[in-house]
């Protein structure tokens, strides 16, 4: 393999790639995400890899990671160019546009796939990466309902999956927007621009920007800062720190009835694991009300694994339809990476099979009996391909990690047995109704 | 929606994507593919969307369908190139010669995946479309036994999903190569690759072939021709007819010998799932030995719906270490988008939820604790997401294809009840045992 004929077989950096019993895990990690998206109603769709070009780069701000595709051989010159989508937001506001009159609104979907970005590969950011997004949408109005539902959501799954401990951070943009034109800021939404820097600069740095660069007075500047100190899962406490700062606007107390309401709904989950932090600002324009971020609590440096919000309008670059939603999205392949890496994924078996049926002899008719048997019985069961000496067919079980193994009658009066390979204890079985 | 500068939202010429309620049969068929990969102990693996273009291009012959990736921004100039996969054999290739250290044999692996071609879309052929690949590789040998038990997988894939009539045809280009050997052909690999034509040319025009361009006598020519005529279930007839023919080659035993094994291995599925067909050639050089093809019995101008076999070596191009196997590969996509069109698809309702429970009143709380408990009880579950009257919340819910509207007690001494609203019988319900 030293041979640099063969050097190719490399994987190419930034698209992950795992051995089978890697594999079986991140499997069941799909299963129950979507198990529990589907246990709340949302409905799965799946947008093609490609978009058009025109449609990717409608918000323009990303046009550096996208994936462009040309055919090797291209000789038509006019077809609209295409490229891989970069998020699972885009798509879906094409869908919903394109298939407008055929959804049932409010539309509630579950979406789990590839998104692509050519960005330089580092650690838990890749160039083929999974996310698992639900969002609702509705026309003109989405309850503040669904603002708590996929938060809740969100943690469940992430409880479930058992990553660990995290948090989830969830703010409001009206409580920022508000809180710094109620202080006299003469534009809200620059401010929080720079805000949102907070987790990559110091404070002080962040200060200076505020007084230099958008003409904010000390006094301002150090009230944004203040804000910004806060957190908490108890609702009244955080709405009263709030208050204690001596700022009145009245979109500032719309933010704050909405989160409140959001903490509320949520105070039944176990806590810390639902906080407000009001230092978290979600730089994007995008998002106009809730705005949600998660960490791992052991891996504060890692970054968010779990982001999304409220937006006023999902698909305006494609209907003029008005849209808002709220969503959440799950950097499966960010959060399953790092487990992996840190040694946190219990991995098991290389491969799904729970039964070895042997091969006693030449004949392999009652060997491929009973494994119809077992199988039929929703057991995954495998024959011995030939035959070989039992020595041999116990060691391909043992390789491979499967844990039972069966044999089947090998004359007339003899009767099925099956052993436990990690205890060593062979018994006598009924296949019509053993259970592993 | 007629505005000019709204029509990008048309889709993208050959990337299929479906409404929720299709996703949502097309999840379910993908769930039984691979319980029933899983039954018979095959492994998941998954590889990345993109090989370097080299690996993609080592076998040479589909250069002009691939995708090639471009940055759009490329500043790097150094990079390996890119391409996504075509099929899912090449990227098997590089992922086992990659891995081999870290794999046991014999190596049993399942690959469902979407796989991408630039070629011109046109019924049943799309750019971006899922294949479901099984796969058995063992260094030096791998045993007969699998060549029976791939196509035993298949055929019971195709007959869960309810695909209507089909039939899997089964050959061996052994006893093709053998046959034209046995005859005098001086080049029996170029007469297999003129008669894998004839499912596209008339017979005249074949055995003009086969004279003209290969220098066959008029004897020979017919003999291949009369070869290509058998078919059926029972071995001992189909040998009984090759016999027949009264060519005499080594070659031709051992291929029949094995075709006889497939063919009674498999003796106990359904008459007319699988038959011998001695047309049956798959042109690429790459199989050795059984050949497979499967099609709608109904619609068969559609052509293969499913298709593999046996080769004698896997990833030659990536590692020295000989690796045969024997695989087959299901169209899922083809098979579906034609169900699909021809409305055979038994489509539902448009999302996954099985019980609306409704607000009542103003309070929220009884909905939601009781949502959860059905909800705990693996039934999926939405509670209204806003008080609205009742007719709307059943409007809702029927909009939706829900089967179940739930009433929560409207006050202590009221008890659960829950209507069916295909029947529109309402009863009472203990949430903690009823089941949809």
């Amino acid at each position: 393999m030293a041979d640099s004929e063969f050097t190719r077989t490399a994987p190419v950096s930034g698209f992950p790639e795992w051995l089978p019993e890697v594999r079986m895990v991140e499997l069941r990690w799909l299963d129950r995400i979507r198990e529990k998206f589907e246990s709340y109603g949302f409905a799965p769709i799946e947008t093609p890899a490609a978009e058009t070009l025109s449609a990717l780069l409608k918000k323009g701000e990303t046009s550096q990671e996208v994936y462009t595709l040309h055919r090797l051989q291209d000789d038509s010159g006019g077809e609209a160019k295409l490229g891989l989508h970069f998020d699972l937001t885009v798509p879906f506001a094409r869908y919903v546009a394109q298939h407008l009159n055929d959804l049932t609104f409010p539309f509630k979907r579950y979406q789990i796939q590839k998104v692509w970005r050519g960005e330089r590969p580092q650690e838990g950011r890749f160039r083929e990466f999974t996310q698992c997004d639900i969002d609702v949408i509705n026309p003109d109005h989405v309850p503040l309902h669904f603002d708590a539902e996929v938060l809740r959501i969100a943690s469940e799954v992430l409880t479930e999956l058992e990553i660990g401990q995290f948090v989830l951070r969830v703010n409001n943009r009206k409580v920022l927007e508000g809180f710094y034109r109620g202080l006299g800021v003469p534009d809200p939404v620059a401010v929080i621009r720079v805000m949102d820097k907070l987790d990559k600069l110091a404070a002080e740095q962040i200060e200076r920007m505020l007084v230099d660069q958008l003409g904010l007075t000390d006094g301002q500047a150090k009230s944004c800062l203040r804000l910004a100190e806060l957190r908490g899962g108890d609702a009244p406490s955080v709405l009263r720190a709030v208050r204690d700062l001596g700022v009145n606007d009245e979109l500032l107390d719309e933010g704050l009835e909405e989160l409140a309401y959001v903490l509320d709904a949520l105070r039944d989950l176990p806590p810390g694991v639902v906080e407000a932090d009001l230092s978290i600002a979600r730089g994007l324009d995008y998002y106009t009300g809730t705005v949600y971020e998660g960490t791992f609590t052991e891996f504060p440096k890692y970054g968010s694994i779990c982001s999304g919000g409220r937006y006023a309008d999902l698909a305006g670059a494609f209907t003029r339809r008005s849209l808002p939603g709220v969503g959440v999205s799950i950097g499966l392949t960010r959060i399953f990476a790092k487990l992996l890496t840190e040694g946190r994924l219990p991995v098991g078996p290389k491969c799904p099979t729970q039964v070895l049926v042997v091969v006693p002899g030449q004949d392999t008719q009652a060997a491929t009996a009973v494994a119809a048997v077992l199988r039929g019985r929703g057991i995954n069961t495998e024959v011995f391909h030939q035959t070989a000496k039992l020595a041999k067919q116990l060691r391909y079980a043992i390789g491979k990690g499967i844990p039972y193994v069966w044999f089947p009658p090998f004359h007339d009066d003899a009767q099925h047995e099956v052993k436990a390979l990690a205890t060593e204890e062979q018994v006598p079985a009924d296949p019509t109704v053993w259970l592993p």
